[in-house]
């Protein structure tokens, strides 16, 4: 519990080795986590998402300097996620660009994490990284996931305020401008808006904004989760305020657009504060981890009662063809019944 | 069992039923697909994958075609999985596009797939599809993945064959040419290799590559694989004759390097055939979807002994965090001993 006590107070070095300690899954975090887990549940959490080029991860190095200058000033971590580069330098290269402006400032924690195996893992190691950093006083913790697919997405969608970044020239390509991931958007930024075809961008992403929402959209997020649980009707959430996902321009690099952009982050807070979507959010986060965690000690139960030899011998007869997968299933799981 | 007896006897229209109950997950497609499964195991499988705007549909078509007019000819299946697109028009609209070139070809056969909830289930529902075309006699099944993401990376690499697609002029960020994506690819493509730029991209993908794969690189594939199984010590394979992934460019709406294209991948199934790679690569898929259907198998035979209340219950003790989720996980999976 060391450890756990040691970031409590605050210790930047113990947190750096918890969070080392969660992301390569030891015990050791593991029972720090738990130690901490009751002393969550009291940042916000900004999922910043987008394709690649849009300029994301100076963005959150502003809105970071943003959130550090406001009164009073909040701690603020930045967790840049990216899934898709298990073994390149990337995300060291982005911590090293990032400490010319933020390094030396207590108030602030950046970590990079990159894939290490499956993405299930990946999103999980993020939440638990993300658990330490509310635990240790982070007030903000933005959540940068580099990329597009949905991966990326999955992860993103678990804060409770999702940007999706955008920005002109990426192509005239419709497929640059995902649905699914317009899906998520609580704020719409169209960074790097000093480069010509920003109207043109703007435009594309208010028709294609229309196009995935006809209909007040209100925790949609919520909706999409799917939890192990067994099915609820969805409540009736139309009567409630609706959030119309704004479009805030940007120029990171030179800071414009920031501070509004910072404003309607505050203005998106209080609206779930209203309506009881923080509430809600908070829930589906932890439901999430919550079945995640299900699934993987279901497996290890199973394992256990499971001779290796019986899952080799079965999986053979899969390859051969003599048994279809369900057959190998029922065979595994119940002992041949089907 | 009439359906699975329609489709080995080649009638599409019940094909193209029996893939919507398979997308579906009814128990008909379930068992259609149990009786097909012996006669699967005969197609290639091509995973076609790469960033939006890279022309992937286009080159998919054209391979399409050079494979129809190989002598003899092959039945060709297109599976084209959009991640990203739950509710867009756009897979349906890439149909139509195709249809131009194929339409009317009965030995041709194209199949759109969108985001049906969670990923892991669109995984599953593309395996059951290859599945059933493979049953249904296509020779050669092209399966494309639109995105860039780690999901459809994912989808692609169960394939025999991956080409991953690039083209100049996506943008000099470097995140545009994935490390994680390249780790995968069996053949490197570059599409619209007429734009300018081309060398440019040609330099940066082998300079990546020469990152990606220090050392002679062989069935990375398979040794990324995550099974449920117990961990085994990787086979020694460096003796074996290393497959070094060429770069082909093409013009795809040309058919500009189609040909030289299918002669690397004619060369990449030989490659395979000779080292037992072919073998490998079945049995990563097999074991990949035997242990699926296990996860979920466990869930469901858990949630049928757990009350749904007792869930509820032990979620709120979490959301209101008198107990960790490990403790929660705990009380849910052993009756409370952690």
């Amino acid at each position: 519990m060391d450890l756990a006590h040691a970031v409590l107070e605050g210790n930047r070095l113990a947190l750096a080795r918890l969070l080392t300690q969660v992301e390569n899954g030891t015990v050791q975090g593991r029972q720090a986590l738990e130690a901490l887990f009751p002393h969550t549940g009291r940042a916000h959490l900004i999922g910043v998402t987008g394709p690649p080029g849009t300029g994301k991860s100076s963005l959150v190095n502003q809105l970071a300097l943003q959130i550090r200058r406001s009164d009073p000033p909040r701690k603020v971590a930045i967790v840049a996620v990216d899934p898709s580069s298990p073994f390149t330098g990337g995300a060291i290269l982005g911590d090293r660009v990032r400490m010319r402006d933020l390094s030396g400032d207590p108030g602030v924690f950046i970590r990079s994490m990159a894939s290490r195996g499956s993405l299930g893992g990946l999103a999980h190691a993020t939440s638990s990284v993300v658990q330490a950093l509310d635990a240790a006083g982070f007030q903000v913790i933005l959540i940068e996931t580099v990329g597009a697919g949905q991966a990326e997405v999955d992860i993103a969608r678990l804060a409770h305020t999702v940007l999706v970044v955008e920005a002109p020239g990426l192509g005239d390509d419709i497929q640059a401008i995902k649905a699914g991931i317009l899906e998520i958007a609580d704020i719409l930024v169209i960074n790097k808006a000093d480069l010509s075809g920003v109207e043109a961008t703007e435009r594309a992403l208010l028709s294609m904004l229309q196009l995935a929402h006809p209909a007040p959209r209100i925790f949609a997020n919520q909706r999409e989760h799917h939890h192990l649980a067994w099915d609820e009707n969805p409540k009736d959430l139309e009567s409630v305020e609706t959030w119309i996902p704004p479009v805030q321009r940007t120029v990171a690099v030179e800071g414009d657009g920031v501070t509004e952009l910072a404003g309607l982050i505050a203005q998106h807070v209080a609206y779930l504060q209203k309506t009881g979507g923080w509430e809600q959010r908070e829930q589906a986060r932890l439901q999430s981890e919550l079945d995640e965690l299900l699934r993987q000690a279901l497996v290890r139960r199973w394992r256990d009662t499971v001779p290796e030899a019986h899952y080799t011998q079965v999986l053979q007869r899969l390859l051969d063809r003599q048994i279809s997968p369900w057959q190998a299933v029922a065979e595994l799981v119940n002992g041949g019944e089907a």
